[in-house]
């Protein structure tokens, strides 16, 4: 219950009703004390520009979530960037710093990249497949770099795309192998669909699974259901799996650190969420 | 808990610190199950005027509270005014209509002038003594002649604030007999301090106690502590009273009803705030 003396997170977005994360964060902080709010903000692309910077001259403006159609526009308007929004070229959190400047952080791949590591997957020194170069893919890729990864394939329906991501990924981490152009997820460790496929009931599976081996990790960003088309073909082949919400869940402690909240683990905060998946 | 669906009430001042209302209006969406919240926004004297239409740019944004220092200037960024926030002269909710456009109100003196009702008092046909003609003072002024006082008398140590206050009065009430220039508060049905006095150990008395007739009702918008100096010598006359607090909790079934989420009883409010008075 946030006081005077509190800290708003501005979540920012159009449009809002399927935000997520105020009954989240909000459930958590009341739990624990933390005199601090997550409130939904509506704002249209077109007033995004001038209203962010607005928005951060309010006193009690502690940070922001950013989501669509946000993620990309917000890198433009923050004063410094982290090495992983940099390569997503997009940013879903943003941070005032006491002297008043805005960092902007994407932490959608760090979620990603702490569930599987915590279902045992070992990323360091890992080869990975990201199917999809957009903004959530290029934020898995540059996680999963970040963790030591050794190798990675990146496909994408739009070539160029991938090869953006590439490239930004060998400025980054010179010493990590990018590979492009395909999406067979045969010989990879971990096999990670970061494309909207699976949204749908009638969308056509992302990769083919057929070729994946059964000690593949393989991971999904949909979370239209627990077990996509694609994840239960990897759980039918022995995969260890990972569903579109361990990505959400995992992603919050990452926040609440970035944002000085402390911490939690995900299970403490799927106990007090006021949503289910 | 406020979600995606959900409304928000910006309450916007400066400093934030000594904020109360979140504490009560948030605790009683929570428990009615009203999709809303109030959210304390810090907004300088300087910022006000470019923040405030930008704020309600955001679609999230129902309306907003509004307090120190900005009463008086949001009366110059509205679309409308009700009578109440005319006399006043300044302005503490607005409400987004339909339309995008924004009204602004005043409901300092309907918390007076309820809590004054419900305690017994005859407010139609009566005649009152208001000293203090600053916003609060105007505001009960006017809500009081709004509730059909015959007479009222206005008193300020500024004697200019006064009379422009009665000119104002004159105005939108051409029966109601005003008059100034007087703190006596002998032969008056109702009695209000809307000065600051009572706020610090050493202030003088807004007006002299041994004046006051048994029968009158005495009213006091200091809520420093429960019982000011001026309520206790008042008591001691057996007059009736009303406290500082009273009026505002007295006021926010007004605010419920103008932002329209039903309203509400003041103990009903009292009974699941997280402040103490």
């Amino acid at each position: 219950m946030i006081s005077g003396r509190g800290k708003v997170i501005a979540h920012l977005g159009y449009t809002t009703e399927s935000f997520k994360a105020p009954m989240i964060y909000n459930p958590w902080f009341e739990t624990n004390g933390i005199d601090a709010a997550v409130v939904p903000l509506g704002v249209t692309a077109a007033d995004f520009a001038a209203l962010f910077p607005a928005l951060f001259r309010i006193t009690t403006l502690h940070g922001a979530l950013i989501t669509m159609p946000h993620k990309v526009a917000v890198t433009a308007l923050v004063d410094e960037l982290t090495t992983n929004a940099r390569i997503a070229g997009s940013c879903n959190a943003v941070l005032k710093r006491p002297d008043g400047s805005l960092l902007g952080d994407m932490f959608d791949g760090d979620g990603f990249v702490r569930g599987a590591i915590r279902k045992g997957c070992v990323v360091r020194g890992a080869a990975a497949l990201v199917v999809g170069s957009g903004g959530v893919g290029s934020a898995i890729a540059a996680s999963l770099a970040a963790a030591g990864l050794r190798a990675i394939g990146l496909f994408d329906v739009n070539a160029a795309s991938a090869e953006a991501l590439a490239a930004r990924l060998r400025g980054h981490y010179p010493s990590l192998r990018v590979g492009t152009g395909s999406a067979d997820p045969a010989g990879w460790d971990i096999v990670v669909n970061a494309t909207p496929l699976g949204m749908r009931a009638d969308d056509p599976l992302p990769l083919n699974p057929d070729r994946i081996g059964p000690g593949t990790f393989v991971g999904e960003v949909v979370m239209k259901e627990e077990f996509t088309p694609l994840l239960r073909a990897a759980r039918a082949k022995g995969c260890r799996v990972q569903v579109g919400t361990d990505m959400l869940f995992e992603m919050i402690p990452a926040y609440l650190e970035f944002f000085g909240f402390g911490s939690a683990t995900p299970d403490q905060l799927r106990a007090v969420a006021r949503i289910t998946y």
